[in-house]
């Protein structure tokens, strides 16, 4: 084993050639072997090993900077830069977290979950550094998925503006998370296939051939031009234009090569960029031919004969809500062909693939591009569409004044946001969980929030949803959609700000919101038939508008609890009391019961709920310690 | 005058090449005479009057669409399409606003005021009505200052990719807000100067020189390969790279030339970008020579005789908010070489001109790019800096992804945002105000939420501010900055969650936020006086963390008020809210003064205050008010 001596990346430089062949086979058996038990990013990872060796074996970056873009492709670094032993911890509780954390390591910059932020930090690594005389080198590794983020423009265009003394990677693997769309992407594609077939160098050939015939001068000619045009046309000259030096594209998995071309580039200075072709998946069949599957992976069983894939945990036979929402939207739009659905390269995790494939016209995804996105469907709106637009919770955050200025503010667009992953997402943790959505819309005027307690109501809070003249939101979370009612209960019609009362109780009341009123409605009966404590449940549905006559009513009975995946500062709580210290003038009790001020930490999500009081027990035993303190 | 008899776009198309002339300058008179009474945005609007008669002229907008980037240089186009003798009442009360509003005219589309947006949407006016099978044109115009929010670039890329039907007129007259950095702005400037010095050319120069002399057809070949270059170098590439079809830069005041092009463009289909110059405030000497300084004007005076400003409604020889953060940081640069400051393309506005002239090396500009910012500031303090980046309340919010994952998340990183324009900020109006910056900041973790009560006040927080290990963000507003407590007045010094009392008082609590302090101070003295009510007066200074004991404490010896010029749904008094609501076990009465869950049109702010009930007159009110209910 060549990995068991590798304890820091300085041990790297010892390596002699097959060893480093050696050494890239053993990663990746250990990325497969650690991420089969723990599930987490698999086909970057397997893309980016040689890379990552030949940056360590020509930078130092204990000394010089390494910023990780989205930073899940950082498996391989941190198995290098000496948390070999750590690994298979990856993604556990006080495991190590699987994207970089300075906490774990000075090798490891900034916490990165979010897209297309590295170039920006790296430019304020090499301007900071530059006025302190720290002459160390500043490396930015990015996707080309994320490239198509306009905050990469942003910083490039700063960058490349002041000379910045920045190296920028682009690993470019053709693949972002779904298939990446746009007019930049498509070009870097064409540097991918090295086909001469650019419209400038068309117009070019015409030219030439116009001319007298001169001999072979003309012909010498016609290819030096081309070569000078390399670098100026398509993706390159977007680079250029930027006031980068553009180098490549090169094979990301000759580590030799790579090494070459990193020394060079270590050895000018301003702002230049590496592009760098990979391949998703590289060295393990099934994330080979199936990227996006095993972009995020849950953990799944090797056949150790074939090598295949026996089954995946995901496999559970049982409902995500992604997939719900997949059928909900899917039927909507064969009702109503006004229905238009938004993704930002994001198909298959939001659950658009069936709706993609047979509503082709009217889906739509950006890319990278949560901010777009937002005006974009504005667009679509102004002229008589719906638009869904589905984006997880945290990486809607990207779209905040978007969602403002685009959407709240034009009063009566029809905008529904699909949230998926809202609250606690487990093991991608704090970069990843969606538990801010209520606090950041809840003040925008016009907006209308809701969440489903479970699949039936799922599919009505879409269906009003689409009844609106104003835009709404509706948040649901990663996992399976349960359906945990009496069978034959009488759903409530879904009435703008109205609650649904699931269980009667004169003991007080609990408004829960989304996936937490599964938990409270088990810990509620319990309760009864344990404690004989009666308390009603209330499905709120609504955070805005509220059920003012309900909570009114409720406080009047007595005690109060909501119960929300979501932030306590700003959140569904917040609300309920805002409303109640405004509206109800005796005394309130009410316990707000949610996530406190604080980052949570990756670990299985049922690990976070019974961490952090959101599970049926802990709920149990906080009903009853609040109704022994309080009553 | 040829302005009278223009009462809708339609009755430009009768008007002869001289009527236009006319009417420019007409136009022209009018924009300076209603600016110099009302205030409002100036050296864009003279500047694309011509540009915007061509494009009335050669579309329908009845019809085709107009989506206008950042709005504020809409005021031709309303005068144009029937709002000519509303124009008098631009952004007074319940007159016309200064951005774009579908409630006022079916020409106007979208409110917009944030920058960077209408590519977005006017693509999805495109696809949507391609799927309609309307085949009107969509038009969108952007400044060169815009162009450099990454969104123009993920929407160009969306756009380009998909081949939408679309005509981006990219106004470019050589100046954002403030100067406009970046290497891609440089490019743009390349084009104006037309000068042939790009890199790629002088290569090529090279590579015809080393060629055997084969006569003029070597000269011929040269001048062809340059022009054929033209489109593919330099940011007519990177439009080109994006899928757009370039065209430009033609003059943007040649009415005529603008309506050829405008035309020939017309008739084209799929993504195209005009580029036309034009010159900020043209027509009118001193805006032409100092556009900064009209880029958003106050009232003014002109010498009828020289033409000269003899006064702006500015100099009241009163200092600003910006004026005395201009003064702070200043300052604590010359104590602190570690400080940096960062603004988005808001150098004048934000008062960093003279820290940007005196401490060059630690100034940086990022252009319209508030996103790119943050994770800058991170990577700055990340190298031992203390960036202050200073940004206006309402456009911070284009940052609210990065503040989370690029700041708070890294738990340690000294970042001081300084926000200006927080709360309302009059005549702008909606797009404009900075009522949601508690909102969407007090749930991120290891946030410092501060407001200054006075100018000595912020003197104190900023240097405390600089004195954290953590994240902070101190707002301040629009206007002038007071300083109202009685001579000799002993300021308590700042800690970290702690309030300070100004005035004593049994009958009550005020704890008033921000801007808040010095009307609730003169209500709380006049009720004293007047009414023998003694309400004590608490200067709050942070919203996060909060000062627990003095609410506790207050909230025993009754009612507690809560004063703040910020939404009321997540605001301050939300915060007090959720803390009583935890904390205090008897009866709460907590009166939440605040702004309602609307938006708040354009009017002075003095009004805006009296209708909203935050002017002292109306505190004053509300204080008897609600003693007379409850007590």
């Amino acid at each position: 084993m060549v990995l068991e001596i590798i304890n820091n990346p300085g041990d790297l430089k010892e390596l002699s050639s097959s060893e480093l062949s050696l050494l890239a086979k053993e990663i990746r058996k250990l990325l497969v072997d650690v991420v089969k038990n723990n599930g987490g990013h698999l086909a970057s990872n397997l893309g980016i090993v040689e890379l990552t060796i030949a940056l360590h074996r020509v930078f130092d970056f204990s000394k010089d900077s390494l910023v990780f873009d989205v930073g899940h492709q950082c498996y391989t670094h941190k198995i290098l830069s000496g948390r070999r032993e750590l690994f298979s911890t990856l993604r556990q509780k006080n495991g190590m977290s699987g994207f970089p954390n300075p906490n774990e390591s000075r090798y490891d910059l900034f916490i990165s979950g979010h897209s297309s932020t590295s170039i920006s930090s790296a430019t304020g690594l090499a301007l900071g550094k530059k006025i302190r005389g720290d002459n160390s080198s500043t490396v930015a590794l990015v996707g080309d998925g994320s490239l198509g983020g306009g905050m990469c423009f942003e910083a490039m265009n700063h960058a490349g503006g002041v000379g910045a003394d920045l190296l920028v990677v682009l690993n470019d693997n053709d693949m972002a998370i779904s298939r990446t769309v746009g007019a930049f992407v498509k070009h870097l594609e064409e540097f991918r296939s090295r086909e001469n077939t650019t419209k400038l160098r068309n117009e070019l050939k015409e030219l030439f051939s116009k001319l007298p015939l001169i001999g072979d001068s003309m012909d010498w000619l016609y290819e030096k031009v081309l070569s000078e045009l390399k670098n100026h046309t398509g993706a390159a000259a977007v680079f250029e234009a930027m006031g980068f030096r553009y180098f490549g594209p090169f094979d990301g998995h000759d580590i030799e090569g790579m090494e070459e071309e990193l020394g060079n580039l270590s050895r000018l200075s301003g702002p230049r960029i590496l592009h760098v072709l990979t391949e998703k998946g590289k060295g393990f069949k099934p994330a080979h031919s199936d990227p996006e599957s095993f972009h995020s992976s849950a953990p799944f069983v090797i056949d150790n004969d074939s090598g295949d894939i026996l089954k995946t945990c995901y496999e559970e036979h049982k409902k995500s809500y992604s997939e719900a929402f997949s059928e909900i939207i899917y039927d909507m739009a064969g009702e109503n062909d006004k229905l238009v659905a938004i993704t930002a390269a994001m198909t298959g995790g939001t659950g658009m693939a069936k709706f993609a494939e047979d509503f082709n016209d009217r889906f739509f995804d950006v890319g990278m591009a949560e901010s777009h996105a937002i005006p974009f469907a504005a667009g679509l709106a102004k002229v008589g569409f719906v638009p869904i637009v589905a984006i997880y919770s945290t990486f809607l955050q990207r779209s905040y004044d978007q969602i403002f200025h685009d959407i709240a503010l034009q009063e009566n667009l029809p905008v529904i946001f699909a949230l998926d992953r809202a609250g606690l997402v487990g093991e991608d943790g704090p970069t990843h969980h969606g538990i801010f959505d209520i606090a950041y819309m809840r003040h925008l005027p016009n907006m209308v929030l809701m969440a489903p307690a479970d699949e039936e109501d799922m599919k009505l809070l879409f269906d009003f949803a689409s009844t609106l003249k104003s835009p709404s939101a509706i948040r649901y979370p990663r996992g399976k959609v349960g359906s945990f009612l009496p069978k034959g209960f009488e759903r409530r019609a879904v009435e703008l700000g109205k609650g649904e009362v699931l269980r009667e109780g004169g003991d007080g009341t609990v408004f829960a919101y989304g996936r937490m009123v599964e938990p409270v409605y088990s810990a509620a009966t319990r309760l009864e038939e344990e404690k004989g404590i009666k308390l009603a449940v209330v499905n709120a549905r609504f955070a805005k508008p509220l059920d003012k006559d309900l909570i009114s009513e409720s406080a009047q009975k007595g005690i109060i609890f909501t119960v929300e995946d979501h932030a306590l500062a700003g959140g569904f709580g917040s609300a309920v009391g805002e409303y109640l210290l405004d509206n109800y003038e005796a005394e309130i009790t009410l316990i707000r019961i949610g996530i406190e001020d604080k980052f949570v930490r990756a670990a299985s999500r049922n690990d976070q709920d019974e961490e952090l009081g959101l599970s049926e027990d802990r709920l149990f035993a906080r009903f009853i310690e609040e109704f022994e303190r309080l009553v």
